[in-house]
């Protein structure tokens, strides 16, 4: 107790401001948890604004042996930002005083606190794009993006957020600042740290700064919607798009539960009777994006599918209205919702859609089916309640058949929402003991006093 | 000695057929060098064709605590696979066996021996493509490519190897095999292994497998070459194109040295008044690819160039032509090529080409430039005398400044040759002290022994 006294008298010594440190109970508590899971009350969140306090937070940390969690919005859905011992939170999200956009080289650059949709509106300004569309953009911070190396819809066709990082400012768990990367768009000087930061959770490094690549804005987009009767045709329909050379922006996957959902959340003449519903949007320039929305339209139909094209903007956006719904319709459906990202190859959706169906039934748990279905990032969710523990020892079986699955049809039990706490355990699985080994060999090289987000990633059991 | 008897017998033993081991010091003098620099003459050569053989000479060599050189076709232009000192080459050019395309997935999976043009091509026979285009892409092997996340003019708009890795089999330095990343377009299962080991250099693994994303293959290209009296007008061309939202496939820049030595080399009425020739390539669907070469061919004759548009294939063959002869007919100036990749952010292409300029002049060593000038990556050649020690004293400073312009100009060491052996004194300038620190955790925690290409990236004297 003295040493944590002492602890938040030297934390409140580095940031003078002292709005910047909280300690007091009531206001730590929102700090537990994420979008998917809860922790331990931290012992105090701090909101460094520069490199230098976030160095010497680091400092401090590891002389006081006190674990820090990095945490943005806390939009996470695996747990990233979780306290799950008592330690610092570092909160990023009052950092936020850099956003450049540097047209000439098609660059911006952001400090770690600034929201991801502002800096595509800043990009905007100069006609070009920061494409990463995580579901979150709106809300969530660009180091979150980094440290989850974030998807989103438009990964299908511009990548995810990991493909637009050039370079990094970051502060080690020992405390010490280093840049990695560049402003160049190739950069093989040395080991590729800015690639190894990305998608790190938090585990190895705070990002102080963040270099990102932006393109010019398309000129144009389109989008269309099917609905199909059966939904393994739907599979082979987006199968049938990729293997014709065409390249939408989006193709989205919403499953007739998901359908409904949305319809009885906010009635819009959604076609409840329709097993799958896809979205596709296509953009570019002049007569190619017309031409590739009619082939898409066409390969649809050929599917068996029922095809809107939008004419214009508002017809667009009251398409895509029924995919943005789907996460707030369901979520008012249950007390619980388990959102999972296992993804597998693009030509075993289908194998993989009629397999969840399958598990939902198998163990009885409401199981709806949405997501990137352009690459194969299919969004399984449980529609959980949460005072019914027999259903939740259910669903819990379930999503270890959901990552069986995934890996049986040569996928990967994370697409875009990374392992966290809740994913740890079937880590194994997946990259085996030695891939397991070989990462928290890189870990306890960086981290030696395990500072930076423990509990991640790596669960207790595979200490090996 | 006995030692060495001893290694031998059990490299035998490791690899039954002895056409796979070489061991007489006429053959092994070869492997000494690769396409840029000169080492120790190996103990022995050794061509693994199989994962189990690969573990095994590494478990070998951790038991000798011998080094283990693992190598392609040697076409390195930085020293990747020289034996700085005397170990074991591990050759993979004879390990060929997998070159599967699975079109449904746009993938393919190679062995680390397949040459990178066979892969294209075997691509394209399903209408796809493997984008990355080293110039040496007709001779070098995949796992070469993957170690030096080698690039090309594609690189412009389709990105380098490491943009197309998706996941990776390989023996760690102790001689293990796992595998990294996948077959799904999106991977966010743990650290993001497969970009570290994709350019290390053969430092962290040799890979035994690579998994390689394929796209559309473009269905037409079309070619136009400009000259230009002022090459700072030239380099502010290449800016204007990209700031305009145009990305060509290809964007080469050639200087009149380099016209001259082609003009020499081989006639073909190039414009040797020029001070500078850009080539550029356009490729997609339809009137847009009409579309793109008109507005970049406007681009260039606004800023004075004297733009040729190719009718045909074979008129495009032409002017490429001269850009493919470049490297070939200023080796035949010299009786010592150094070939650099410095590279800038595209803004600072002119400043750039100027300050070299002005280095060749200083320190009065022939210097020519041309490289991949729409992504910054520029490669000046020093045209050197071996036997003029003086000049090559002068050529060494000469070098050092052009590293300096780089980082000066916002840019790096290396676009796309690697560290390797020549540029290792280098690295602290552009990553630093804790930079070089935190790669060397890696390299520790991975390979203890320093078996896997010692004396590669890191400097003798930047071991801190």
């Amino acid at each position: 107790m003295a040493n944590t006294q002492s602890l938040i008298e030297q934390l409140h010594r580095i940031v003078k401001d002292a709005s910047r440190v909280i300690v007091d109970h009531e206001s730590l508590v929102p700090f537990k948890s994420d979008y998917s899971s809860e922790g331990t009350t931290p012992l105090a969140v701090v909101f460094p604004i520069t490199t230098k306090e976030a160095s010497e937070i680091l400092l401090l940390a590891n002389q006081y042996k006190t674990p820090v969690f990095p945490r943005g919005r806390g939009t996470s859905l695996s747990g990233g930002p979780v306290p799950v011992v008592e330690g610092i939170i570092m909160d990023s999200t009052k950092w936020t005083s850099t956003l450049e956009i540097d047209p000439n080289n098609l660059i911006a650059v952001a400090s770690p606190g600034v929201i991801t949709a502002d800096i595509d509106k800043a990009a905007s300004k100069h006609g070009l794009m920061y494409p990463p569309d995580p579901s979150s953009l709106d809300i969530a911070t660009i180091a979150g993006n980094v440290a989850e190396n974030a998807g989103g819809p438009r990964g299908l066709k511009y990548g995810v957020t990991g493909d637009y990082v050039l370079g990094l400012e970051i502060v080690t768990p020992e405390g010490k600042v280093m840049k990695t990367g560049g402003k160049t768009m190739k950069n093989v000087t040395g080991y590729d740290l800015t690639g190894l930061i990305t998608g790190s959770e938090g585990t190895l490094a705070v990002v102080s700064q963040v270099t990102l690549k932006l393109i010019p804005r398309p000129k144009e987009t389109r989008t269309l919607s099917a609905t199909f009767e059966d939904m393994t045709l739907a599979g082979n329909a987006v199968s049938a798009v990729l293997q014709n050379g065409l390249l939408p922006s989006k193709l989205e996957f919403i499953d007739q539960a998901c359908i409904k959902a949305v319809e009885k959340f906010e009635p819009m003449d959604l076609p409840v009777f329709a097993e799958a519903l896809l979205l596709a949007e296509v953009d570019g320039t002049g007569e190619n994006v017309q031409k590739e929305i009619d082939e898409i339209a066409l390969i649809f139909e050929n599917f068996g599918g029922c095809v809107t094209v939008a004419k214009n903007e508002t017809e667009s956006n009251r398409l895509w209205k029924a995919r943005k719904l789907v996460s707030p319709a369901i979520k008012a459906l249950c007390s619980w919702k388990l959102s999972e990202d296992a993804t597998v190859p693009v030509s075993q959706i289908p194998a993989m859609i009629k397999r969840l169906k399958t598990i939902g039934e198998k163990y009885n748990v409401p199981l709806v089916v949405f997501g990137h279905a352009g690459d194969g990032n299919l969004h399984p969710n449980l529609l959980l309640d949460k005072e019914d523990a027999g259903q939740l020892e259910r669903a819990e079986l379930a999503v270890k058949e959901i990552f069986q699955s995934a890996l049986e049809l040569g996928g990967t039990l994370s697409g875009e929402h990374g392992i966290g706490m809740l994913k740890s355990p079937f880590l194994k699985n997946e990259v085996g003991e030695t891939g397991i080994d070989m990462m928290r060999r890189i870990k306890k090289a960086w981290d030696p006093n395990n500072i930076l987000n423990p509990g991640k990633i790596f669960s207790a059991d595979d200490n090996l």
